[in-house]
């Protein structure tokens, strides 16, 4: 499997490995996701070096994740930044459950980063739900593959 | 930033990415959510070269998200395994959450993979809930960055 062809393969994970699936990429998300937008931010907070920062934020515009906006502060020049956009905010989800799953069985006991609401004060957590928010169950969870999945895949 | 220091870092996400953030890693771990253990499987799932395969599966069993297990059907010789661990399956969740993003986002409509409830048919899908399981809102969540990391960080 080479990696360009990644991108076509009829599967979501492979899909979304052959956009996010790259260290640099995940750290500059991490950044981005810590409310980091401008080149020299990410630059100094990962510490990557330039070259590999200007390609991995092209790559994560042209696949929609990042917009490069031009702003300019009152007398100040222009400015490059790189917000995400609502399909790279929604990216949230997953990183929050990486995250959880990184506290628990890599963790030295704290959680970097929580999430809670803001009326109550209660903690959110990632968690597989059903439709009326119920907690699945281990043992009551089965895997549904679709069909036209499964011919794809057999090709 | 080294990827050798990665580990140490005090952020979980940077943990997790140490981990399994690598593009044949969570190919490998995609392939054991379908159900595949063995060397020869894993291969022929995802053509990866057999070098790279070995020293992946050793790095997931050196991290403790693989088991590697001698098994032995009546009559046959003996052969390897590689089982996911609990922690290993505990990765279902941010998978499952990848999946989802990578089907709404990238996908075509397809998706391949679904969780559902064997006892009342209903789907399941990974989301963000507070304590009593309702969904979190998006103008009431807000961040909370524990004091000690906040620390670690600034070091």
């Amino acid at each position: 499997m080479r990696w360009n062809k990644l991108e076509n393969e009829a599967c979501s994970v492979a899909r979304t490995v052959s956009v996010i699936g790259d260290r640099w990429t995940l750290l500059i998300l991490r950044s981005a996701f810590w409310g980091l937008r401008r080149f020299d931010d990410f630059q100094a907070d990962i510490d990557v070096p330039r070259s590999v920062l200007s390609n991995r934020l092209a790559a994560l515009v042209e696949s929609g994740i990042m917009e490069r906006r031009e702003y300019r502060e009152a007398g100040q020049r222009a400015r490059i930044e790189y917000p995400l956009t609502r399909m790279g905010q929604a990216l949230g989800l997953p990183f929050m459950a990486m995250t959880a799953w990184g506290d628990k069985w890599l963790g030295d006991g704290i959680s970097p980063l929580t999430l809670r609401s803001k009326s109550t004060g209660q903690k959110f957590s990632v968690a597989l739900v059903d439709e009326r928010g119920g907690r699945a169950q281990g043992s009551d969870i089965e895997t549904v593959i679709d069909p036209r999945f499964a011919r794809k895949r057999r090709r």
